[in-house]
Order: C-alpha cells, then sequence, then structure tokens
C-alpha cells in the first residue's frame, strides 16, 4: 500500500463530532463540557470505548489524562504522540479542543482500517481540563504530566462551589494509578481550530504556528472617593471609573501607538459600590499582553505603566498594579512546524506560517519533546462562544495534515 | 418668657446622636441600619420611648412612618411636620437622615420644657425606609402617605433575599393600622446634612435649597462581539468596553462642555462574560444626570446621546439606550425657603442659598404642602460613607435654625 495516498474518513470524523456535540448541548448550538462535569464523562466513557474498538492499550494517570497506545515495529523507540482535550468552556464551541481529539482518533482509524504499521508507537491523548474555566488554571494536566505543575497542588484546586478538581476525578472515575509523569517521547502535534481570524482572512486552510506569544497579565486596583452623585460637583470628584475608562483606552491603543506584533485587553472589570448614585471608590481591572516579541512588550508595559500612574495622579486616585503573571513567548520546534507546511503542500492545502494567541497543551508538551501545532478556520474568528464553527472540509484536510505527519514522524528510526 | 431667645440643648443633642449611631454601628465609625432591619427596629424603638416621654400623641401608619403630634392652640388648624428619616444606606454615615429626626426631636423637647405653646399642632415624623437600599425605590414611604405610590405596590417590593417589604414591616412590628394618607398640612421642614461639599467650600453653616434638581436615569446596553483575546487582532476586534469606555469620558466631560449647573456620572458598570481574556460582548451602564435646568439636563442629553451614537457605530458595537427615569427639578416654597435664611440671619449663622442634588423625603412632601430644607455642612463633602461626618456645633446651629423655623410656622394663625 502507498500510504502517501492514505486518507481519513471525512465524514466519520464529522460522525464522531457531531455524535460528541451531543454531549452537554446548549440551545444555541454550542457545548458545555465543563472539565469533569457528568458531561465530561459521558464524552470520556464514548473516547475510551472507540479507543478500545482500535484495540489501543488504554491507560488513565492520576490526573485524567487518558492515553491510547498503538504499538509500532520498534517498541523499544520513543513514541509520536497527538492529542488536544475534551472539556470545554461554559457555553462554548463544538470544536475547540475537541476536534484535536477526534481528529487524532480519525487518524487511528485510517491507520487502523488500513493495517498501517508505523516504526514508532503512536498514542493519542485526551489531556484533562484544558480550559480551566472550573478549576484554574488553564492546561493544569499537560502541566502536571510536563513536570512543570505539582499534582498535589492542582488536586486541590477548587471550583466555584469550593469542590476540590482531585474529589471531582475520583467521582468520575477518571483517577488513574498511573503516576502523571512524562515518558520520553520523540514527538507531539496537537490539532486544533485556529479561534482567530487570520487563516479566514487570508484565504488560507491550514496554519502552522511558528510558537506561542509571550503571555503577560496584571491587574490594576483604583481607589477613589464615594459620595452621593447629586451633591457632588464634577469639579474635585476622584471617581474610580473615570480613570479606569482612561486606562482602558490607553491599552486599546497600545499596540497602535508601539508598532509591532501585539495584542492588549482589558476583559475583566469590577466597580465598587457600583450604584447608580454613587461616585466609585474601588475599580479593579486586568490587562493581558501577548506579542512574539517579549522585549517589546515588556517595553509596551513600562510606556503603559506610566501612562496609568499619570492618569491615576490626575483624577487624584491612587493606584496598585500587581504584575500577576508572565509567560516568555514558546517557538515549537522548527523542523516540526516546516513538515507541518509541507505536508499541507503535498495533500494540496495552502497554509500560513503564523503565531498562536492562545495557550495550548502544546505549551507543555513543548518543554518535554519537539512540538508542533496544525490550525484550521475557525468562521469569523469565533471561539469560547457557541456560534464558534468550522467548516468539515477544513476539518478533514486538518486531519490529513495530522496524519502524513503522524506517518512521518513515526516513520523515523 | 421671650421665645425668640429660646436654644435647642446642644449637648443633649449631640448624645442623643451618639445614643443612636451604637445601633447599628460598624467598625469604620458609620453605621447599617438598612429599612425594616433589627436595627432598624431598635433605633424605632429608642424612638417611640423618646416621644412618648414628652407625652406626645404617638401613631404607626401602614408604612410604618411614625408621628409624633404635639397640640397647639388651635388644634383645628393644620399642624406643621418636621422630621427625616432613621434608616441607614449600608455602611452609612451617623448623620444622614438621622439628624433631621433627632434635630426635630431636640426641638420637641426644647418646647416640652419650656412648656411653649404654639398655635398650631406640630408634627415629628419618621418616614420609612427612605434610602432604597434594602427595598428600591427610595423615599418610599413619604411616597405613599402623600399619595404619589401605591400601598400595596410598596409591600411587594422585596430585598436581595426576596423578603417583602409588607411582611417585614410586620415582622419589626411597625405595620401601623392608621391609613398612610396625607392630611392637609400648614408646612413642612426637613432638616438634614448637605451631603454635598457646597457649605464646606464657601465657609457657610447654613444651607436653604430653593428645590431639589432634576433626576434624569437612563441605562446603557452595548453588544460587543466575544473572542479569545490572543488570536483576535485588534483591528476588527468589536470590545463593548472599550466603547463603553469612550462614553464614560463622555459623560464626565458633559457639564464643562455644556456649562451650567449640571453633574453627570456613571456609577454602576456590568461586563459580561468579565474574564480575563475574553473580550467583552456586553456591557451596561448606567447614566445620571442632575441639573437645575430641566431643558439644559435634556438638550445634554440630546447630545450624549448622539455621541454614544456614534462612538458605538466606531466599534461595531451596537447600543440600545432605556430613559428609565425623569423627576423634574423641584422648587421648594420660596416664603419657607427666605423663612430658613433669614432665621439663620437672626440667629447669626452665615447661610447659603443653593440647590439640593439629592432626593429626600421633602420632594413628596412638596407636593403635599409648604415644604423647605434645612442644610448643614459635611466635612469633605462626604456622605453615604462610614466617614460622614459634621461637627457638632453645625449639627446645634441646623437645630436651631429648625426650632425658629417651626415656631414662626406654627405660629401662624
Amino acid at each position: 500500500m502507498d500510504v502517501a495516498k492514505l486518507r481519513v474518513n471525512g465524514k466519520r470524523l464529522r460522525g464522531t463530532l457531531e455524535e460528541m456535540a451531543k454531549i452537554g448541548a446548549t440551545p444555541a448550538g454550542g457545548v458545555q463540557r465543563l472539565a469533569l462535569s457528568d458531561e465530561d464523562k459521558r464524552a470520556r466513557d464514548l473516547f475510551v470505548g472507540w479507543l478500545k474498538e482500535l484495540s489501543l492499550e488504554v491507560s488513565v494517570d492520576e490526573m485524567g489524562n487518558i492515553f491510547g497506545r498503538r504499538a509500532g515495529r520498534s517498541n523499544n523507540l520513543e513514541p509520536v504522540m497527538m492529542g488536544s482535550h475534551i472539556d470545554s468552556q461554559p457555553r462554548g464551541g463544538r470544536f475547540d479542543g475537541i476536534l484535536g481529539v477526534m481528529g487524532a482518533l480519525e487518524v487511528m482509524r485510517t491507520l487502523h482500517e488500513n493495517q498501517v504499521q508505523t516504526e514508532r508507537p503512536v498514542i493519542i491523548v485526551d489531556w484533562t481540563n484544558e480550559e480551566g474555566s472550573r478549576f484554574a488554571p488553564a492546561m493544569v494536566s499537560s502541566g502536571v504530566w510536563a513536570g512543570a505543575l505539582e499534582r498535589d497542588w492542582a488536586y486541590g484546586r477548587t471550583d466555584i462551589n469550593g469542590q476540590k478538581q482531585g474529589e471531582e476525578l475520583a467521582r468520575i472515575g477518571y483517577q488513574g494509578k498511573l503516576p502523571a509523569k512524562k515518558w520520553p517521547t520523540h514527538a507531539y502535534y496537537e490539532y486544533h481550530i485556529e479561534q482567530g481570524p487570520m487563516l479566514e482572512r487570508q484565504g488560507r486552510t491550514i496554519g502552522a504556528p511558528k510558537g506561542i506569544l509571550c503571555l503577560h497579565w496584571y491587574d490594576v486596583y483604583l481607589a477613589g472617593e464615594a459620595n452621593q452623585v447629586g451633591p457632588t460637583p464634577m469639579e474635585g470628584r476622584h471617581d474610580a471609573l473615570v480613570a479606569a475608562a482612561e486606562m482602558i483606552l490607553a491599552v486599546r491603543a497600545l499596540p497602535a501607538r508601539m508598532g509591532g506584533n501585539m495584542v492588549a485587553t482589558v476583559g475583566e472589570i469590577q466597580n465598587y459600590p457600583n450604584s447608580r448614585n454613587i461616585i466609585p471608590d474601588r475599580v479593579h481591572f486586568t490587562v493581558d499582553i501577548r506579542s512574539w516579541d517579549d522585549e517589546h512588550a515588556l517595553k509596551s508595559w513600562d510606556l503603559l505603566k506610566k501612562d496609568f500612574q499619570d492618569i491615576a495622579a490626575r483624577h487624584g486616585t491612587p493606584i496598585e498594579i500587581d504584575e500577576t503573571w508572565r509567560v516568555a513567548h514558546a517557538p515549537f520546534d522548527e523542523k516540526l512546524v516546516q513538515r507541518v507546511l509541507e505536508t499541507a503542500g503535498q495533500l494540496g492545502c495552502s497554509s500560513l506560517h503564523m503565531v498562536s494567541g492562545a495557550g495550548h497543551d502544546a505549551s507543555y508538551m513543548n518543554q518535554v519533546c519537539p512540538t508542533a501545532m496544525i490550525f484550521v478556520p475557525s468562521i469569523g474568528g469565533r471561539s469560547h462562544v457557541e456560534v464558534e464553527n468550522t467548516r468539515w472540509e477544513d476539518c478533514e484536510a486538518g486531519a490529513n495534515v495530522l496524519l502524513h505527519c503522524i506517518l512521518k514522524t513515526a516513520g523515523e528510526k
């Protein structure tokens, strides 16, 4: 058999995705399958059943990560891994995460039905709680597996109802015995929707991110002076919300002002006492800055921070800033990234060498072994929302790229 | 006895205020005595006991309004009323409302111990739930009494725990039998802290507001497009919070732009999904505009609304606006206002002819009978906060002005 002619079954992939989308389906066409919820359990059970149909060696580790191993010719060689996550955002979409797991399953099915024997073993993985929306932080279980986070700390993370991640793992029956600890791995591929508009805007089918942008998080706290609005003249007010509004516009203006590849966003704001007839005396808001160039992001922050201090001084609203979290940009393995681009070309797909603005389990896997991702277009660039969508033919194209990347990489001696 | 020489007992007034301030005292020196709470009941019981010591005829109406009537020489003449409210804001101050009730009590005590007989009856009143912070709206019981609001509608108003105002009235034993229905009244005086900085800034002791500013409330709703912040470039974003920030600054700039007597404030904002890595797709905020000149406020709103629409169009964030509430400015009785100013002068107090930016029970009483208010300075203009404060000598001065206004008005045949 000429493996170069192998193709996944796009119709079967679609059917699989549609069946998964029923679990936690929301009225507006999305899914809600929060990590370690009953929906997550049902989706995991279905997934494990499908793995067993392919005679894969299934194991579950202490973090609930599910692995399905397909033997190769040389089982002493380090395996090639591929996967993503089954959990979703609250009222999230039908493709985020699950496409990468079902795409990898479709690759396994294609190898199975064509009785393809690879040189190296191939492992499919579902990483527990990538989203971090029920239990923070995100990507926690690939993080534990990679050795970057502590298992017991992860177990102790609680949701808004005070339920512990470790207890919920046990409750749904997915706290395995296998240590959540990395093993030597030859390469990792993660197939995912882009979650942004760049592929669509440029009319390309396959994206190969050269890596993940740096991520800098800040928390800003402003103190104003609360007073009844009616009797308090405009002059002499110390309105924390007005000061925050100026700062939000400074954040919005930052990327254009600085030039270069950067996004800057205020996503969250709390205002107190938040009463329509009282001048706000306390505001908290967040700043999220991402760039491929860590230094550029830091330099931009220095300017922004100076702006914030000037605005706060002008309004008489004392400011406190927490520099909450900084993750450096993470370049993927150049050879694997080139392999994704080259494979797309061989399959007749247009492609784009780009960056990933979002974090993925691939971020932690990148610390373990050569890693690359395969992106397909998100319609309208929408993600983390119920209208999240990707064309079926693009889902199929991405799975074919994954298939042939796996064939090449798992064929390496 | 020369009644012109009568003075209240400032020390006694201070003692009374200090005793009341113990009920619901907060660690930071304020009080929390929410309407119809156990603290409100304890303060009412204390107040009613004090009324009875003066042999006043005490009655409680269906809304829990407490009246203490002191007979005059001609009890067929319409009475003169004075009072304010005992309830407080959450973590509010020790003077808002209670000063007007304890000041009126001190007037009653002064009349009593000096055996002064007035021509007309004099009634002291505590209006239930002026603040509206537990059960909205504010000034509800003077509103029902004045015939502007419905009793049963008021009974049905619920707090955040779903408790009904009517049931809570009964629970604390202050749902009286007397209909909450206005009676013919000769005049009403309300003594209150200014809750703004004007008296302090101008170094005056007594304020006589010519009336209450108009009050226009708006609710603004913006729709953006939620997306993961990392993969979504700045161009093409529809960020509802950025649009709201521009609008907040437009509100802040409105009074200076329009000139004239006006304040404009955004006190409340809700942002959705309010997650640090998702572009906000839904924002609600409030606008509060107040002016002595209703037309000026309306004209200003027209311009602001146009700005809002332009900003929303520029950001691609569709806008909806509710014109929630409009109350016209309410001029008090000119003769009574002049009497406050003249009385202050006779007592050797500096005074200021001003406006009231806040609503008071006097707003509804103004619909029933000739009405005026007496203001004393708020230190730093602070109110609705625990640091709310007024000098004891100013409390005494205001009570003396109230005493002599009452003596004059209750002496009219």
